[in-house]
């Protein structure tokens, strides 16, 4: 068996892309020695791709009650309950090098009730999940349990804005058949 | 019982907000007559906010295979699936507005296999459903379908990035408890 | 796209009918200016239709501690619950008009989470919404949630038989495709 | 464990009902031996009552092309899919009598895909299972199918409403815990 | 319509089998009269057979805080849930015998929160029906209640390892097509 | 955050256990360098652990139509839809080592439609998906679609019988808490 294509799509080549989005994209293969797919598939569409990871930075390069690591936790749970193999690889290997931690990853990915988190951290994510799986069931109550382990509001917002910005990601990666690249795998699973 | 507020969150005043939103919020106050609340109640965040009305307006004030009015047909539907008050009663407007149709919005948001539309738009509404409700078992037969009556893969991505993008905007009109102003609800029901 | 018909099935001439038929539906006209269409649907079957007007006239017209505003609104949030277009329709334009407010059918059809209601209000339908959708579930803890609300038992059979009736009547509203008059869609929505 | 009661609510003495259901009841009585649970749970409200056995009646007492015996398959699936102990257990033993068969009550409860019934049947509870559970998503290919096997619109009609029926049935007795009547569990269970 | 045939693979000739295998197959049908087709249906494989009967043995006939009928009501529920026709009818057998009560088992077969059970027992069958429909969600606060009502953490693996090896057994039986013997639909239907 | 303990159960020392339980566990110790939790947690009781494996071996050990790698890949796929971290996470590691591959346990249980696998393990897939999650509708249509991909029935008892065993698998691994080994999330990832 072959492997699948980057996209369902056609790929951009990165030199041919707006100057904005190539700055952007070259900017991170420099500093992981590789570009991810995400950008080459979604680049398809410039206007998208910009607004894209516009929300993106505004979300997850933000410092915070939420440290980053934990916002890797909201993607790679939300997108595995969303059945988004790119989101699950991709940001499961940023979610190791952020916390320094070889299997939180997996463990979140698929049953985060078994994971090695703490029980703040698990609160998170069955808010993230419900804002993720059945938002129009959200009320006080699920906003009272976030605060009584110490959650602001301003927290809240972070983690159903994640959980809802993921809620789009996954799909246009579904709808594209976005495949993740193959060095994400392997990432931070050294150590420990 | 009295109206709820427009949001869970703070609201700011439109003369407080960076210019760029401000002009932004005050064209569409100068067209419409009012500001809709998903403005508000999104520039608590500035830096989310820009993203989220560039992404808007990339994906429905493009012109191609996908009429306006239909754009807002995938946004009622798929809105009604994730129970999004806010997106039903809005988009309805101005879906009722574009079709030239007062029923349209209502039929699409209750049961669109029982609205009178044709059967290209029902498979399209098909489509953006299975997008935003199980995208992950989206497969080429489901791209066929589409082929069948006469759309392109990039009508396709239209389709789908329109239902991934109110995937999102459901979520957060879920999470803040976005009010829809009461202007919509009865806005473009006349005539017919 | 022209307009679907009223119904799947034949639809009688209210001459034709039997005499009791023919009388209980040109009151309805007398009084309202149309005839709805759920009577010429169901007329096709006078057997039928005499036992589900007089069913819904027991549970409807009656007096108690439900008002006739609120048994609309169970109708309405059950309704949508079950994908019927005439009944959300339908009983959306009666609720508007019972409540003297333009907003609540909209509102709890879409969301009663979200709905200008009362919390006892709030609490009616959920405790409907379980009839509705998973009376295999209903225990004790269920009727206790009505009682803390200030509903008797008696309150309790009213909601549920609501419930229960229009889980039938949105049952033969999508067998036979029926579709909501126009005249209801803009109905009670001036005001306010 | 002592046995749980008929009903939840207030049980009336057939003496004090209203003539009309009184004579119902005892003519039933009469003709079986016992007075079935649900004319006691139900006669709790007379009008209701009333209207829920004229339509049974209409309903189940009928000839047509959908036999006796074939109405009561598509009650205990329906009820069965509705986890409704009573309608299953006392449909159950009327089918086993009117089939003549002590097997397939219990089949067709548990999965009728297994039961001994003949290909139509089957076709004939596809169709009241979907009404029953997602009458919203009915359309043209349904009826099809029916039709494909020999059953006429008027057939397809009898199968849905004897679905809708049953679903406002096993709603009123989940609401009421309405006990089945012990002499239904073994009924019509001798023989072959 | 003939009766289906106890499997959908070969059924193999007990004199046929390896000499362990029937030595236990004629041990039940001496005690019973006849041969479950269980026995028959999966003989077919006698390595997966011997330890399918191994592990049942080892579940069902040990003594401890579950009665032996208590472990026959957790089969008769979650098979019921799993849609088993073999195992709702054969074990709904059993269960009437153990229990000496023939209603028990028609009643926790279509909804145990109706059936004439303790406490106690609806508690072991909401923690089994977990086990088997949503063993991922189970957590501290499911033993708690199991604590709670005096069973103890052993009892709670005997609860869920019984929901386990039988959604194992559903799923076989389900795959096989295996039929209930005719035998057991009628047994222990007698007496009270 | 301390790692999680190897089970919810007392874990008995390896010396005490009956002397086929030690021999058998030594031997995998032996062959891999470590003793996976599986058989710690189970052998908690002995009779069960016994059973457990035998059972295992029979399907998993085999020779036949499906591939030890295939066999794996089963496992994995279906142990993800039941939200299985034990299975998912140790057979995961077998089956990049038996199909030489390190990416297709992530994809096969994060989304095996975006795997990159043949159409036929697709199919294989699918089926055993059906067995795992809705066995109840399982149908002669399901074992059609396998034998136009070229398996026998002898096959599909096979596929069917591992997801069967499976069902029962997570489902102990759920309860017990089971936690994989450390080990096992990296192994069988480098090479490619």
């Amino acid at each position: 068996m072959t492997d699948r294509p980057i996209s369902r799509y056609p790929v951009p080549n990165v030199t041919d892309l707006p100057e904005d989005l190539r700055t952007r994209i070259l900017a991170v293969q420099e500093k992981i020695g590789f570009i991810p797919n995400v950008f080459l598939t979604l680049a398809h569409r410039p206007a998208e791709a910009r607004a894209f990871f516009d929300y993106h930075d505004a979300l997850m390069e933000k410092d915070g009650g939420i440290t980053k690591a934990e916002r890797e936790m909201i993607v790679v749970a939300t997108s595995a309950a969303n059945d988004c193999l790119y989101c699950v690889v991709a940001h499961g290997a940023i979610l190791r090098i952020r916390a320094k931690n070889p299997l939180v990853a997996d463990q979140v990915a698929v049953n985060h009730r078994k994971a090695d988190i703490t029980p703040r951290q698990a609160a998170m994510l069955e808010f993230a999940l419900k804002v993720s799986q059945t938002s129009g069931t959200l009320g006080d109550a699920d906003f009272d349990v976030l605060r009584a382990h110490g959650f602001s509001d301003e927290d809240a917002w972070d983690i159903g804005a994640i959980a809802a910005f993921f809620a789009l990601s996954n799909r246009m990666a579904n709808l594209t058949s976005m495949r993740p690249n193959n060095e994400f795998f392997a990432m931070g699973r050294q150590g420990r």
